[in-house]
């Protein structure tokens, strides 16, 4: 073991953080790892650390003593609890200007208490959203720090070097104070979310109307991600659609249509909801997986109502198809309205966001694709951008998507197939677009309910 | 001043709080109202309690020793901090078993906290849901009072005989303990909130597609009010259309389309999304009131994105009329599905609601109307009903409204009227028969995210 001072801390030893320990040794930090359990430090340091510089300690105090200072110590535990108990341990053992950097996907709010709570100690306190999957943690992470601004000058370098590049450019930049990575990161995960359930729902509308295997659809969709829609979650679908089981079957359709839900864009959705904003999309894609998991009251269901009775299609095909490409995208284009809508009102007076930073730093996870560049090129042009479907690149878009979008969302409410997402993306533009809205009745309702008459 | 103990105290005077003591006083129970301000309680004495057995105090001890045991004190002042700062005060005068009821409307987890905090000292907690508008407050409003159990007895009487009276039952019933009164009430203005929307939204089809005008709505809402659709509130949305301002014109088109957010729908939308339960249509009708705020720039994206190029509607007027009045029936019915449905998870293992009641109680104020006696038939028949759809007059109606509600939202989506609303509702009808959902392809997206590639 080495018995020069480590360049930084870590706390975890879960597979994703091996996977980072290794991606900053990768880069020529020398880390020393956190580990009551000294047969898993021990099994690590024989794998996959052997012969680097990486050690591992099972006292705390020794832990912290061999840290360069400023001490910089990562923690990636488990999201909630977990990380509350290791701040309250190691804290005890920190000089002033000691910093603490969360890994985990945290809730936003706690990872503003957790700042405030450590600044007045005299620490500091950097909350970071890591995206990008598993694989990403060695690789490449898109990673969105935000905290205790002093601390950034000694994490840059580290965080920095351990993101994706992308464009020469690291996905990796100083978000703002408090938990303002944090909720970047919350925002990126219901991007994701929503984006999964748009797929899902023209993966739908193709299954149902026009009768395609799984095969076609992944043609159809490897079409798409020539195109407009071409991103790395579109990339991945076409991968799992193709994927085959052992006996020859798509392996997808074997999977049991109940889609978990983890708690970041249930945190967006909310966000949005106590922060007044419209926010329909990604609120629908929480709501789908929630819809998912009642698998034996969709059952029941499905043999008292029936579908609609309907001639099979029979219309133009490859229209179909096209007008569910622009549904698709259209519906894309205002999710990320919505999405940049939720945080320039979210944190009202207290963060200022570089939306052109932000659209990079999701170019490092799976979110990635040709949208995220016209974004960026939108907010470099105009950082005030009032909302993206001002921006001329956006605008055509809409304006070409309409009448296939409307086409298609109509063909789904007329043949019963469930797209809450494309539709509430257009009853989102509708409503936009609506120099006046009914309101007024909704206005009058309120106050003569107060009153309980009229006059 | 009578010198006898009063039956109960009041703390809060405004008008609504002045009604809510006539309204005791009324039912033959001595009201002692402490208030600081006296020149505000004389004005009520020498006016509108006037020869009533209403008296006054402005001592808070003073207040307390002229009530009799176990003494009832009910609040009624600003939700929020005003509640907790007049508890902190009265509790220190209070003794074991007196009882502090709270009608603000509060948000039901700081009634569970304040119940828990006031039973550690003895003391007994009631959090009661009003309804009905501010003329009820006299006249009987709808009460859902919950929190301490052994409260109730001692304020049965007084709060069933203040409720408004339904088909001889009182709109007031014990609802469970901690902040299930307050949670019954948030779930009501969820309610009253999505039904407003969607009598919204066919006014605006009426009004964007027929051309209609207020009077020619009104008209069909009279009609519809006299079928299934029968409501207080529709009743009340007749008013208002019919309603002239001083130069003839329908008042409702001189209010500003901008329609307010109060908290208690916003709270339902939120318990749903903590609690991972599907609740689109009174969500959306949340949104639709933030998106409401953006009056500005709806007009400027108003004059960008026009109205789909479109033929004057040529098809049959009554046909869309009574497809419309289908597509709001079916809504309203998915709107009660869902709302009970939220209703019977949210406090899971917490609370046992009795339905049947909830549905009389709501009887009582403003979306009183038939599709609440059927609610109630139907609960009282099955108390355990899975769901509403299930039952016969409710399944009946959804297979009858179908293909009028497809044809309703399919001309809104082609035409570009926002129907966020309808066609949530009948998103969810539709995911909700899908015996198969495309979320395998979600859940298989998830997985591959978190891994990074396919296998």
């Amino acid at each position: 073991m080495s018995t020069d001072l480590a360049d930084v801390g870590f706390i975890g030893l879960s597979s994703q953080s091996k996977d980072l320990i290794l991606n900053m040794n990768d880069k020529g930090f020398s880390v020393a790892v956190y580990s009551r359990n000294w047969a898993r430090a021990e099994d690590f340091l024989a794998t996959e650390a052997q012969g680097t510089n990486i050690r591992a300690i099972t006292s705390l105090s020794e832990f912290v003593s061999q840290l360069k200072t400023p001490r910089k110590i990562f923690l990636k535990v488990m999201v909630g609890h977990a990380v509350d108990h290791f701040i309250l341990q190691i804290r005890e053992y920190l000089d002033p200007s000691d910093i603490l950097i969360d890994l985990a996907n945290s809730n936003y709010l706690d990872t503003a208490r957790r700042t405030r709570e450590l600044e007045e100690r005299g620490l500091y306190f950097v909350g970071c959203g890591v995206g990008g999957g598993l694989e990403a943690a060695r690789t490449g992470p898109c990673l969105s720090p935000g905290g205790s601004p002093y601390a950034w000058p000694a994490v840059q370098a580290i965080l920095q070097s351990m993101a994706a590049q992308v464009d020469g450019r690291p996905c990796c930049d100083w978000i703002a104070g408090g938990g303002a990575g944090h909720f970047v990161k919350t925002m990126q995960t219901g991007i994701l979310h929503s984006n999964m359930q748009l797929l899902a729902e023209a993966y739908e509308m193709l299954r149902r109307v026009l009768g395609l295997t799984e095969d076609e659809i992944a043609e159809i969709f490897a079409t798409w991600n020539r195109g407009l829609l071409e991103s790395a979650l579109l990339n991945l679908t076409v991968d799992i659609l193709k994927f085959k089981d052992d006996d020859g079957e798509a392996m997808v359709t074997k999977i049991m249509d109940r889609a978990g839900t983890k708690g970041a864009a249930k945190w967006a959705a909310v966000e949005a909801l106590e922060h007044d904003v419209c926010f329909p999309i990604t609120t629908q894609a929480v709501f789908c997986r929630y819809l998912s998991w009642l698998k034996e009251d969709r059952v029941r269901a499905s043999r008292i109502f029936g579908d609609p009775p309907m001639e099979t299609f029979s219309g133009d095909k490859q229209a179909f198809v096209n007008d569910l490409e622009q549904a698709v995208y259209a519906s894309q284009v205002m999710l990320y309205c919505q999405t940049f809508g939720v945080m320039a009102a979210v944190p009202k007076n207290q963060w200022t966001f570089n939306f052109q930073t932000i659209a990079h730093i999701w170019r490092g996870c799976l979110i990635a694709g040709d949208i995220l560049i016209h974004i960026g090129e939108a907010y470099k042009r105009t950082p005030q951008l009032e909302a993206l479907i001002h921006h001329n690149f956006f605008r055509q878009a809409i304006e070409r998507a309409q009448p296939g979008w409307r086409r298609s969302v109509s063909e789904a409410v007329i043949r019963g197939v469930s797209v809450q997402c494309l539709s509430a993306a257009l009853a989102y533009l509708d409503g936009y677009r609506s120099a006046v809205l009914p309101a007024n009745l909704v206005q009058a309702l309120d106050t003569c309910a107060q009153r309980g008459r009229v006059a």
